[in-house]
This record gives C-alpha cells, structure tokens and sequence, in this order.
C-alpha cells in the first residue's frame, strides 16, 4: 500500500549535496507537508509513494534551494543609481544621500518585494538580510514565502529608521520579539561594521542574539583600507576585534572576509561563523577576491551573497557560485582549486552551515525541508550533457547554467516558481511600485545633478552662502614697485603672507552651471603652518552687473568652505566636463584703505604662457551701493599704485589658462 | 512624401557606440535591405520614413549587435566534457585525444549551428573563429545568416584535418578561394599559436592574409608559462615574436593577451593589432586576468571573446562584457576603470577595430549594416530603470541585463531572432543532432574512465605490453648474510645497483581495474647517472594461477613505459580512489642462476612500521610452463640464500602499506 504524499519530483537528476555527494540519475524527491520525506531513485519512489501530484522533471536538476547569505535586499530599487566610481562617492555621494531621504517602511517593503520576485526567479530560496526598517522586508518576505533571517542594522550614526544606536536597539529588540517562533523568518540583530559600531553595539547586539537565539549579522573585512585601519587603531583585525567584543560568543554571520588570514580563518573556524563573500560586489566595489580556497582548506564555514543590488547589480547566485568557482583559479594560477561541486555548495550545505541552517536545509535528504530547484538543462546553452564522470553535474550546473533556466522553485513544499510563473508575488505590480519609487529618486538625483549647489550641500550638509567680491585685475611690469607703494602712507597693512596656490577648476560646457573650484593653498612665510588647506569654491556668473568702470568685475561665489575630501573625490563625483589647473605664487596683503577692507595679491603664473606678474584687488560687497563705493576707492588705489587703465586685464586667470 | 524603407524599430533607447556616444531616448533605428539609413528620435523617423514594418521597442534597448572576437564554435559540442584540471590534462587527457578522435566536417557544422543558434539567442551578431573543417563552420554560419571570421587552424603537428602544416595551409588556400567575395562571411587562416607554429607557418599565414586581404588569426600570451618559455627559447615576447616573423605585416587578430606588458602594447597598438581577450576562459584554465586598463590606455584596440565552451562553457558574450568591467576594478583595487560605457565598447564598437570590421559593423549609424540586438530592459533584474545620469544605460546593460534579455537580433538587416525564436536554426533539431554526437563521445570517455589501459594509451599513443612476472618476497633478518651467499659460486652477478625508490599507487575501489605505479628511481651508486628515471606502470590482478608453492606470486603488468608526465599529472587525470606511497632503499642484483636471468632486491622501506629487511626475488616469464620451471628454481635459490618457508610473505609493499 503506496504512502501518500503531496508532491513528487521525479525523472530529473537528483543532486543531492549530502554528506556521500549522492547523485541520482532518473532520481525523485518525495515531497509531504513542508517535508522532504524521501529521496531515490525515480522507479523505487514511484511505487512507494502515491503522490497528490506528480511533476516531471525529465531533462532537469533537481537541486537544493540555493541560500544567499549576504543581501540588502530594498537596494534593488537602487539598482543602477550610479556605478564605476570609488566606493566614498558611492557612499557619500549616492548612497547616504538617497538613504537618508527615501528610505521609509515603503521602500523595504516595495524592495524586498523586488528581490523576492527576482531571487525566487533565479533559485535562491533562503536570503541572509540587513537593512533598515528590516519589519517590512521580514513581512515582505514571510508573504513571498521565502525563507529569510532579516537582520536589522544598527549603526553609531543616525539611520534612515533611528535617531540613535539606542533607539535602533529598542527597534530591534521589538522587532525580534514580533517575529519569535516564526516557521521561515527569523528577526535578528545586524551590527554594520567595525568602523561604523561601538564594543557596546556589538555586546548589545550578541546579547540579544544570544537571548532570542538567532544568528548576529555584520560585516567584516570588506576592504583593505578597513583592516588597515582597524590594526592601526584596535592592534587587532575585524574579525579578530569581533571576538574581543564577544560577537562571535552567539551564531554569527560575517559577510564579505574579503581580506581575511589564516589567523582570522582559525577564528572563524573555531566559533563556527559563517562567512559571506560577495563576488561581484568586491569586484565591482574594488574590494578584491575573497580568499575562498584558503577559507575552505581552513575549516571556515562558507557561504555566499549577492550583497545588495546597489553594487551587484542582481541577486542571481548562480552567477556568484559560477564567480567563485573562477575567480579563485585565475588569480592563483591553479585550476584545480574550489572546482564545480565545491562552489555549489557554498550556496547550498556548506551555505547552510554558514547561516546557521543546515539542520533544516542545504541538502536533499528526508527528514529536511522541502527547499528545492528545478533547473531545466535543456536550453542551448546546457547542450549537450556529459554524464561519463561523477561530476559533470556539478560542471554544468556551476559553468553552464543560468538563472533563466530555473523552472520551479519550492520552499516548504510549496511552489513559489512553477513552470517559470511566480504565484506569491505580483511581478508587474512589484515592478511598477518599484519604478514608480525610482522615478522619484531620479528626479531628486536629475534636479541635483544639474545644479552644482545642491550636488555640494548633497555631500557636505552645509548652509549656502553667497559671497559677492569686486575685484580688479591688472598685468605690471615691476612686482617691487608695487610692494613698496603698498608700505606708503595710503595703505594699513594688517596682514602679509606668502603663498603657492594649487587651483584646479571642475567646469561644464554650460557656463551658467557656473564652476567649482579646488584650491590647495600653502603659506610659504616663514612661521606658517605647514598643512595646507584647501577650500571648495562654487562660482557663478554674476549675472547682475558687468558695467563697472575699471576693468572691475562682480564675481559671485555661491558656497565656499574647507573642502574635506580629495580632488580626486570632487572630479569623480562632479563629472566636469573640462579640467583646467592654475598654480600660482602669490604675495597677498590685507590693507585699510579709507576704512575699508581690501585683499591685494601680487601673483605669478607657474608654468603658463601668459605674461605677468598680476596684480589683483578684491573686497567682499554686500549691495551695489557698496560695491559702487569700493569701485571708486580702487581707481584710486589704481593711481597710488602706479597701474595705468591700459594695464588692466579683465579676464579670470582660469579664463587665461582654458584657452591654451 | 516619406522615404521608404523596411523596418523601423522604434520607442526603444537606441544605443549607438557611435564616436559621439550618442543615446536617444524615445529613439528608432531605420533599416533598408542590409544598411542603417538613419538612427535618431522615434517621431522624426516616423515622419521621415515609411517602412514595411514597424517593431515597437519601448522598453527595450537598441544596441549594436555584439561582436565576439575569439571563439572555437565547433567546440559546443565539447561543453562540459571536463573541468577543474590542469590545462595539460584538459588538453593532452581529454579536448586532442577526443578531438582527433571525433572532430569530422559534421562535427564541425553540427557544433557551429548549435554555437550560432546560442549566441543569436545571446546577442552574438559576429564572430571571429578558430578550428578544423572550417569551410563547415562557415557553411553553418552563412546558413545561420550571421556574420563570422572563420579562421582555418594551422599547426605544425597533424590534426583532425590536415596530417601536415602543408596540406594544412593548401586547404585553408582552397578554402580562402571559395568563400572569397562572400558578403558576411570571410574565410581566412589562423596559425594556431608560437607554441604549436613554426616561423613558416606564420610567414605562408601572412602571405595568404595578404593575398586575400583578410585578418590573420592567432592565439598569443595566454598563459605565463608560454611567455616565460618565448622569452626563454627566443628571447621575444609571444608577441614581439609574431611581429617579427611578419604576422602583423596584415591585419591581425591575438586571442588572450592574457600575459602581454608596456611593449606589447606598443606592438600590437603599431600595427593595428586586435587584442581578444576571454575572461572566464582565462579565469577557468587559470590563465589570469587580461589587462584591460593597460592595454586600452595604450590605444591598442581590444575585443573580447568566450573562447571555446569547452572552457568556458558558454557563449553569452554579454557575460564576459560584465567580467571585463569588474575584473580590472577587483584586482587593481580602483573602482573606476573600465567603465560600463567602455566595457560595452569591446564588443561593439572598438570589438570591431579589433576584429578588422569597423567600416561596416561596431556601432549604429546611417551607412553601415543593421547588425542589431534589442534588448528587453523590462526583466525584474533591470528593474528600475535610472536615467538622471548620462551613462546609466551603460550601466544598466553591463551590470544587469543578461543573455536571457536579448529579445531580437538582426544581421544585415534580417531578423535572425524575432521575439526570442530563432528564425534561421532548428533548435530542436540541432540540440538533438548535437547531443547525438556528444552521446558517442560520452561512451568512448565512460569506456575508457573505467578501463584504465584506455586512459594510458589515450594520453601516450603507445602500445599494449603484457609482462608475466613470477616473484617471491621473504622478510630477512641478515641483509648482509644474503649479499655474502648472493657472491656465492652457485649465482653469477651480471650487474648490481643500489636506488632510492619513490613509489606512488594510484588505487581503485575496484580492484580488478587494477592499479597504476608512478615510480620514481634513483640511483645510488657511485658512478651512476644522477637524474632519476620515472616509471609508469599498470598492473592488474593475474587472475590465471594463485597457487604456486613457496609463496610465489605471478604479477601481469598490462602496460610500463617511461612517465614522461609529472606524478600531478596523473594523479589529475586518472582521479584515483586512493593513493599509496611507498618509499624504499633498494639494493639490486642482476644475476644467472642455472642459465635463467633473475632480479634480486634486498628492500628497506623507509617510514614504514613493516619489519624488514624484504628480499625479493623476480623473473620475467611467458608461459605457465616457464614459471613452473623458474619456481623450483626460485625454491633452490631460497635454500642457497639460507632463507625459510617462515618467512615467506605473500604481500605486496603497497598492500603492507595500503592496511595503515
């Protein structure tokens, strides 16, 4: 008398990815409840089992589920926001900024549902999250039916969903409690980073792990440039400060261990945390190539992620197991290392190890749950199929298939993929939410983007601040003469300095966009400070007057202040159109004249064809009553100074150079 | 009155990888017989044109159709045939025994329709070959309509085409005269690389090349090794060697260049060269990362390929456009280089400097051939869809749309995919045809895998020789007694040698497969040649007679013959169940006993816990009449040698050692 069961898999090639690495040819996979209850041969389980419905697999692998231990999963609505820039603009630039104003409860929800859609299309069926209001991406994915340890992040700074790390903990503690118990997700606790974390976050954080008994989330050794920094200021690495704050006492879950060593593999090892590179992000994001043969020979339990659509820029793990399997012989130079059947399991049992599930998933076996993918291996691609070796399954599932050829997916035992048609979530209706939210970041971006101004204050947070300056410059012949003219009894000098001056100008082929300038200015007078400091200028055309007698121009300058990253950060994030440099040496004064500031500069061009030296008088103006008043004091200072009207030059010296 | 033409695609973003990088939103692309007749806004085309049909691209992309530079399309056939090995193993174990084996004009026209019915489907418009029977591959790819560089492969050895480079090069003369003229496809000659070329070769290439005014072919710098050994043999770079034997004396194109420097560049970017680089083969054969960022700063014009799928294992070109945008930013650690947009380019537009075609193909333009792909950017990976940013399309093709988005592909005007069926190849047809021929190969491997005489004579082209040993081991207490009595007048010594041998047994689950020794021997004796001599033997159980007296054991050895490969070599190719090392100090006597010859050792294992000394006394037989006979003899010997029926063993040294 047949058992009954619900559903059963049969006629394709079972891989099983069981402790004896059992393949079935013709095999079938006995499905009851959310159960597996058995697996074998296709013949042998068709007389045991009567089943409610039987699908025929003939042509297929029927595989475990895949499992993406590291994922941002509401970043698929930041898919292909910005991309080939250094990972400080992405951040700073992009990132932060979006973040901060248009993740809501909404997005996660909206973007979870996104990547559910795409993930349960590609064969993942468990997803390691962290992200903010991490609720809404546990409810998305319970109703997508997808298995998922959502782990809320908490950061030292403030989030899109807390003011504070306090706040993000009580979020977090709330969160975990609604969702004990549940029968596929688990709500846990994501501390960021070591560089983005307090030791209190992280003992907090294994606190609550360890009372709700869920797997602690963070990421660790992404780049070498956190590790740099971490051993210069801890003496100790990422993943070896980890285990000195005590995240590593609970299940853990490390994404990326990008630039681990045997020292930190020994830890991991030894703590049974799961480590979580993300292939095409680290390369996409220049972090490098995660040490996967030397994590594997160690011992480390390994998984792998997508990590978020914002640097992938999908969530097809079949594409990352195909990248680990690859990346590890080019760049030892030794094909034999992390070959087919050991990359998948990095997304299948030695994954499950990895986030903490093997006892539930990662392998078809009776007794698991009925996580399961139906890859069709009958598209062009997958043509022909060898079958003489033991392994050329695991050869053309991990170098031949793809995400497209994914044909059911189950979770539970319960279709969520059949036949190519998702049935827990609405694509079209997913897709057009997640547009619709994207086109308002688009125009956010698009506005900013076209004006300077708010593409700086996007970055720096600071206040505009107009500055008008009128300013008169003019070629002379005798530097000296000018300098002693200047210590007559016209002049109060208040200040003298001696400076070399670095200007790069970022500037557009639309000049009412206006430029930004990067200035690195270094005093040369004896007694100064050695650091030079550098300054971002916004200027734009003074639209307002361009009549004043003298060669005089009103110049503008939107927002000025201490620029605090590199050039090379500026010119990344503007995307100037045209790059000029000006250096020059320069003598400046302060002067009174008739109660009145002025700053006079005597500059000599390095390195340019024009003649010289320049004079150059400026002062600040606040009205055109004011700066009428300066204008006359300047043609008198002019005469003082022994500058005739033919001298004088009306042009900017970045004008003078961008002609060249 | 508008302008007839044939087909407008209209709605979509139309790409167009012209010098201007122009991207039209809302763009049509308009098409009369084979040529572009004009690309710019979808309602200005609408005016201007009145076309026979009008295909609706909205959400889609329209891009040039792809153009892959280095492929072995026959070679479909051969996907996943085997993988994770060593390059010699692949090659010299499997792709040339296989290939001289199967590699027919069927082959080769069968693997090209499945090769060309896949990277239709892929967005592939041309390609640039190289194989055997390439007047097939060309006859398949015109049949397929698409636009292909069949390159004729000349090596100095035989090949599956040519018992000699003459005959070689008479065929591809033959072959270069009946396609000449053709309209998409050109045939030509490919010196197959340095490594397997003579300066001839390359020279008569050059002049047939020139001849016929077609691109030279050649691999060039794939892997260290070849560098190093080019260096060492001839003191010029792979490529400096091509260039001096006159290989860019034409147009040319160099597969890989993988392992190319500053002067390559310089080379290569003189003459025009093409550079074909194919990441995932170069990551899969473990060959390295090409580099992209070097070799595009030196203005050489580079392309990209799959390369064969017997290393790859597909043909989605867009795949190694993503891997040529990521892999340069993981290894040099900085995010910008090879952007998105400049990825795209290597199979477009600069694709097709590389390949000699940019006058017809490479970007779309009034006045060049509509080789186009639509691509549907309407997947749940693309969505959404950021546009603020001038370069986001880029963005979006590069880093997430896949092969599986390609909705139609036009070559010279002509539908080859329309709404992703295949209009010019059976599918149906050519998988089954495919997979037929795979299925013969698959038994001559499955064959051979179990039967490991076949695996020896597969990969040494030598002869069976069966060798009968009748032979006798006893554990002795007195090594030196035995010498003594061995100087004796009943024995005449005729040579004696001392050796350290090193004994590796590559062992099976089933024994009656039998048992491979990979010995190395070392000669200790003063006088003797220093460098050691390896064996490889293959012994199977000698079923025929187990019951000689006094413990003799007969032996048969199916096969011993010099191992001209390295212990890795084979320890890869036969993929042993188990692997037993036996060391041992070995002193040898030849010597006469009654006219018949024998072989006395007196063994210390070294690191073993067996006792011993072990005396070991063999001779050759070829009759069981003989081995009767040389038994008794062996019993008289054992007498003379003071040696008891106690101490007999009937073991072998790697079964005393296979127990630990």
């Amino acid at each position: 008398m047949p058992e009954l069961i619900d559903t059963l898999l049969t006629g394709g090639t079972v891989v099983t990815m069981d402790g004896d690495g059992r393949v079935i040819e013709q095999g079938a996979v006995a499905i009851r409840g959310r159960d597996i209850v058995a697996v074998g041969p296709a013949h042998e389980l068709r007389e045991q089992f009567a089943a409610g419905e039987t699908i025929d697999c003939a042509g297929c692998a029927i595989i475990p589920g895949l499992i993406n231990a590291h994922a941002h999963v509401p970043m698929s609505l930041l898919r292909g926001l910005v991309a080939d820039v250094q990972l400080d603009v992405w951040l700073l630039g992009y990132m932060f900024p979006v973040e901060s104003k248009f993740v809501t409860p909404e997005f996660s929800y909206v973007g979870t549902q996104l990547s559910c859609a795409e993930m349960i299309r590609s064969g993942t069926t468990t997803f390691v999250d962290m992200y903010f209001y991490e609720d809404e991406v546990a409810r998305a994915a319970d109703e997508a039916g997808m298995r998922a340890i959502c782990g809320q992040s908490v950061l030292r700074f403030p989030t899109p969903d807390a003011p504070s790390y306090d706040k993000g903990l009580e979020y977090t503690r709330a969160f975990m409690q609604k969702w004990q118990g549940h029968e596929r997700v688990t709500a846990t606790v994501a501390p960021h980073a070591p560089y983005t974390c307090t030791d209190d976050i992280y003992r907090a954080a294994a606190a609550l792990a360890a009372e709700f008994d869920t797997p602690l989330i963070t990421h660790l050794s992404e780049t070498a440039r956190e590790n740099k920094e971490s051993l210069q200021e801890r003496k100790l690495s990422p993943v070896a400060y980890s285990e000195s704050v005590g995240a590593f006492s609970v299940k853990a879950i490390a994404a990326h261990c990008v630039h681990t060593d045997e020292r930190d593999w020994a830890i991991l090892s030894k703590h049974g945390v799961g480590a979580a590179p993300c292939p095409s992000s680290n390369l996409k994001l220049a972090s490098g190539i995660a040490p996967f043969a030397g994590m594997l020979a160690a011992g480390v339990n390994v998984g792998i992620g997508t990590d978020g659509p914002a640097s992938n820029d999908d969530q097809d793990l079949l594409n990352e197991v195909h990248l680990a399997a690859l990346l590890p012989k080019g760049v030892s130079g030794d094909p034999t290392i992390v070959p087919a059947r050991q990359a998948l399991a990095l997304a299948t049992s030695l994954g499950a190890k990895a986030v903490h599930l093997a006892h539930l998933i990662g392998s078809l076996e009776a007794g698991k749950r009925a996580d399961i993918v139906v890859l069709d291996l009958r598209a062009l691609h997958t043509t022909p199929r060898y079958s003489y070796a033991p392994d050329s399954i695991y050869t053309q599932i991990v170098y031949s298939a793809h995400a497209s050829d994914v044909r059911h997916t189950l979770v539970d035992g319960r279709f969520l993929l059949r036949d190519r048609q998702l049935l827990t979530v609405d694509e079209e209706r997913v897709k057009r939410e997640g547009q619709a939210i994207a086109d308002r970041i688009n125009a956010f971006l698009g506005e900013r983007e076209s004006n300077l101004l708010d593409k700086i204050v996007a970055i720096g947070g600071v206040q505009q601040a107009e500055i008008f300056e009128v300013q008169v410059k003019a070629c002379i012949a005798d530097a000296e003469a000018i300098a002693a003219a200047l210590n007559g009894p016209a002049f109060t000098i208040t200040k003298a300095t001696e400076r070399t001056q670095y200007d790069t100008y970022l500037m557009f082929a639309d000049p009412a966009r206006g430029r930004v300038r990067y200035r690195e200015d270094h005093r040369r007078d004896p007694g100064a400070r050695l650091d030079p400091k550098s300054t971002l200028t916004l200027t734009v055309p003074a639209a307002e007057r361009d009549d004043f007698p003298h060669a005089v121009l009103l110049s503008r300058a939107r927002y000025t202040a201490p620029a605090d990253r590199s050039l090379r950060f500026y010119r990344e994030y503007f995307q100037p159109e045209m790059i000029v440099e000006v250096e020059k040496q320069r003598r400046r004064w302060r002067v009174i004249y008739k109660d009145e500031d002025f700053a006079i500069n005597i500059d000599r061009l390095v390195g340019s064809t024009e003649p010289g030296p320049f004079l150059e008088i400026k002062s600040r103006t606040w009205s055109f009553r004011d700066a009428e008043h300066k204008v006359a004091l300047i043609a008198e200072m002019l005469e003082h100074l022994g500058v005739s009207e033919e001298q004088l030059v009306k042009q900017e010296y970045v004008e003078m150079e961008a002609k060249h």
